[in-house]
C-alpha cells in the first residue's frame, strides 16, 4: 500500500491526464496564501464524475491522500497538498450543463470559473452574484464557503448553493439535494459539504441559484470623517431595509492606495464605496436615503451614476489588495479575515489600527461592512523573517479580537492550514462534533488531510 | 437499564417538573399529523440547558428514548414519542434573552413562540418574519426548518438561524456558531441541526435573524383563468426580480371554501394573494409591475391598500386550513407538501388536479408558489377506513410525482414518520450519509428513534 503504486494505478487510467511533471506539480504546490508550498506527487485531471470515483478508489486502497484544486485562489492554503499525494485538478470539468432559466438556476462542473458562468448567461437576463474578487472556480468557492463584496444583498455560496454531487471516500457518488428552492427532507448535506474544503468529498457537480439582471445599477462614494461614522452609516442603512447590493469600507490608507494605484482624487479618508440594485426610481430611492443617513453622520456622498464612473469605482474597489502592495514595492501582502457582529465592528477596528499604529508594517484595510467582516493586507517584505514575525503577530491578535468580540476568525476565507490553530478556541467542544463528522465520513483521512480540522488517528 | 429507573431518577431530579398524569401524557402523544398517536412513559419540563444535558445522562445511561417537544404543531408525527419513553417539553425554556438592535439578532430559548417573540419585538422597528400559520415554537420550526408564506423574500429556517446551541447525546452543550454574519470557519453544524428534528440533539437557544420593519405594505389579488397563468405570472415576477413578501396560489376550491367561510366574494379561480413590503414608493412599483405582468396572463388585479382589506385578505389566506375542512363539516384534513422547481409546479399540480377530479375526495389547494410548494388538504372522514386509504393513495402520488419532476417530498413540513418512506427515493445513496452521522452524533438512537431515517442497529 503505497502512494507509488496509486500513482502508477493512476498513470495507467489516465494517460497524459496524470502528470508527474515538476512544473505541473510546483503549480499545484501553493495557493494565494502566505504559507510554504509543498509538492504533490502527481497532479490529476479527471473529467468526469465516475473518472473521480475511480480515482478515489485507487487512492483509497494505496492510502494516497487527495487534495482537490480549483485554480488556486484559496487564502489560507486549502489547496496546498501538504500531505503529498494527489493533486487533483478539476479544471477540465468546466462545462455549464444546464441553465434554467424558469427555474433562476444553473447546474456546473466544479471548474467553470465565475466569470466563466456569467459570461454564458449573456443573453439570458440572469446572473450569478458571488464574487470573492479571484476569479476562482465554483467547486473552489463552494469548498470555502466564499462570499465577497455583494453577499450583503444576495448572501454567500451557502445561500446560493442548491444542491451537489459529491464522490465520497469509499467512491460512491451522492447527490445531497434537488433543483426545488427548499425541502425539509433531511439533514442538509448541500450545507455540510459547503465550507468543507475538500475534507468530506470531492464536489463533481453544483447547482447554482441565478438572479434577475437588475434593471437599473448605480454607485456612490461617501467620505466620512471616521470609522465609527461609516459604520453607523452601514448599520442604520441595513435597519432601514435598503437593499445596498454593496457597502463597501476602505480605511484611509486604502483610500490612498487606490488613489496612487487608479489615478483617483478622492478625500483620504475612511470611505464607504456604495452599489444599488433595482428598478430605475427603486435605484435613485435607496440611494437617496443612504445619502442622507450619511449625511446625519458627517459624509461627504459623491454620486456615480454615469456607468464609466461606476466601473471606474469598481475597478479601483477590486484593485484594493494590487493598490494596497503597490504602496510598498516588492511587498507581499499577508490578509487577514476578522468578521464579528455589527455593533461591534468599529470598536473591532479601532483596537486594530491602534495596533498598527505601534507595528512597523503598514496594512490597508478594506472591509465588506454590511456582514461585519474586515481584510488586512498586512504588507511585508517576504524575505523578512521579522516582518513575517510581526504580521504574524499582528494576524493573531486580530483572530483573538475576532473571538473576543463575538465573531469568527473568517468570515470567507477559510480555515485551511492558516486558521487551524484557531479552530478550538472558535468551536470549543462543537470541534469534538466536527471531528465526528470528519472521521464517519472520511475514516481514513483520505481528503485534504491536515487542514482545518485534526481528527483521524 | 430500563426507562422506569429512568423515569424514577428524573422524577427525583425534577420533581413536578415531570409528570406521569395520563392527560398530561395524552396531550404530548399527538401532534397535528394524520398518523396514530403514543403516549410517552413521562414529560419533562427542563428549565435550563444544564438541566437538559443532566436529562439526557440519566437517559442515556438508562436507554430511555428522548423526543423533544414544543407546542406539538409538527404536521409529520415529528413530536409523537413512538418508541414512548420521554417527552421532553420545552415550554417552559421561553424567554427572549436579548434582543441586538444594531445586529438585528436576538437570542432566543427553544420554547418561544414565533407570535411571542414578536410581541417582544414591540418598538424596536424589528421583526421574526417567518411564519409556518401555526404558532410553533422557534426550537420546533428550527427542528423541521419550517418556512410559510413570505419565504420567498426573506427565507426559511435555513437562513435565519444564525447560531445555535444543543445538547448531544451524551450530554455536552456545544455552539453551532457566533452572531457573526457569516463564518467560513469549518463544517455548518448549525445548519446540520435545522431540520435534523431532534435525531442528533436537543435545541437549548437560539439566536435568529431579524429585519427592519418595512415602513409600507400592501397587499393585491388576482385571479386567473387557469393555475399555469398564475404560475407564469409568478415565474415573471421573481426573474424580473421584484422583491415581493408573499405571492400565495389558492387553486378555484380553496376560493370557494374561502368566500364561504370569511364571508368574501372573490371570483372563483386560481387567484394569487400578493404582499409587497418597501418604502411607499416602492411597494407602489412592484405592485404596479406585478399588476402589469398579471395583465398579459389574463389576470383580474384588485388593490387592497388599506390595513382593513388587507388585514381581512391575510386573515382568509391564514384560515385557508379551517375554511377547506369546513367545505365538509366534521372531517379531518390529510395535508401535502409537494416542493418542485417552478417550471414544472403548474404540470405537477394539473396531473395532481386530474388525480382529484377521478377521486371522492375534495382537496382544496394553496401554495407558496414563488418556492414552488404546494399544499392539499385531502378533506376526509377520519372515521373512514376507504377514506383514509384513499387520501394516501393521492398523497403517495403526490410525493412520486415531486420526486419524478426533479422536486421534493416535503417542502417545509419535514419527514417525521410521514415522509419517511420517501427518505430512500429521494436521496438514495445520499441517505447512507445521513445515516452515518446520525451514528456518529448518536451512536444508541436516544434522540427521537424512529423518525426521519434509521441509522441505528
Amino acid at each position: 500500500m503505497t502512494i507509488e503504486t496509486a500513482v502508477a494505478a493512476l498513470g495507467r487510467m489516465l494517460g497524459d491526464r496524470l502528470s508527474e511533471a515538476p512544473a505541473v506539480r510546483d503549480q499545484h504546490a501553493r495557493d494565494e496564501a502566505h504559507i510554504a508550498p509543498c509538492r504533490p506527487r502527481a497532479v490529476a485531471f479527471p473529467e468526469s464524475a465516475e473518472e473521480v470515483a475511480e480515482i478515489v478508489r485507487v487512492c483509497a486502497a494505496e492510502g494516497c491522500p487527495i487534495t482537490p484544486w480549483g485554480v488556486g485562489t484559496s487564502l489560507e492554503g486549502q489547496a496546498i497538498p501538504d500531505h503529498g499525494g494527489l493533486s487533483l485538478d478539476m479544471g477540465r470539468m468546466n462545462r455549464v450543463l444546464a441553465i434554467n432559466v424558469d427555474d433562476l438556476d444553473a447546474v456546473v462542473q466544479p471548474g467553470v470559473t465565475r466569470t466563466a458562468l456569467n459570461a454564458e448567461l449573456k443573453g439570458t437576463g440572469l446572473f450569478f452574484p458571488v464574487d470573492p474578487g479571484a476569479d476562482a472556480t465554483l467547486g473552489g468557492m463552494a469548498a470555502t464557503r466564499a462570499s465577497g463584496t455583494n453577499a450583503v444583498r444576495y448572501g454567500t455560496m451557502r445561500e446560493n448553493v442548491l444542491a451537489l454531487q459529491v464522490v465520497l471516500a469509499d467512491g460512491r457518488i451522492i447527490r445531497t439535494g434537488s433543483r426545488a428552492r427548499k425541502s425539509a427532507a433531511g439533514y442538509d448535506l448541500t450545507r455540510l459539504f459547503v465550507g468543507s474544503e475538500g475534507t468530506l468529498g470531492v464536489v463533481t457537480e453544483l447547482t447554482v441559484r441565478l438572479y434577475g439582471q437588475p434593471e437599473a445599477v448605480s454607485a456612490a462614494v461617501a467620505s466620512f470623517p471616521d470609522i465609527a461614522s461609516a459604520v453607523r452609516t452601514v448599520i442604520t442603512t441595513i435597519q432601514m431595509g435598503v437593499p445596498v447590493a454593496r457597502i463597501e469600507l476602505l480605511d484611509e490608507v486604502q483610500i490612498r492606495a487606490v488613489n496612487a494605484y487608479s489615478n483617483l482624487a478622492m478625500a483620504e479618508t475612511p470611505t464607504l464605496f456604495l452599489e444599488f440594485h433595482g428598478t430605475e426610481a427603486g435605484v435613485a430611492e435607496q440611494a437617496e436615503r443612504v445619502g442622507e443617513i450619511a449625511a446625519e453622520f458627517g459624509a461627504g456622498f459623491e454620486w456615480a451614476t454615469k456607468p464609466e464612473d461606476r466601473s471606474r469605482l469598481w475597478a479601483a474597489r477590486h484593485s484594493a489588495y494590487w493598490a494596497g502592495r503597490a504602496l510598498r514595492p516588492g511587498s507581499a501582502g499577508w490578509v487577514t479575515d476578522a468578521c464579528v457582529p455589527i455593533s461591534r465592528l468599529a470598536d473591532c477596528i479601532a483596537e486594530t489600527k491602534a495596533d498598527l499604529a505601534e507595528s512597523p508594517l503598514l496594512a490597508p484595510l478594506v472591509g465588506h461592512a454590511g456582514d461585519g467582516n474586515f481584510h488586512l493586507a498586512i504588507l511585508l517584505d517576504p524575505e523578512s523573517e521579522t516582518e513575517r514575525a510581526e504580521a504574524a503577530r499582528l494576524s493573531h491578535r486580530i483572530a483573538e479580537r475576532a473571538l473576543r468580540m463575538g465573531g469568527t476568525v473568517t468570515g470567507e476565507h477559510g480555515v485551511g492550514l492558516g486558521k487551524k490553530p484557531y479552530m478550538a478556541a472558535e468551536h470549543g467542544e462543537a470541534l469534538g462534533v466536527m471531528a465526528a463528522i470528519k472521521r464517519a465520513l472520511d475514516p481514513d483521512g483520505l481528503f485534504n488531510p491536515g487542514k482545518m480540522i485534526d481528527a483521524n488517528r
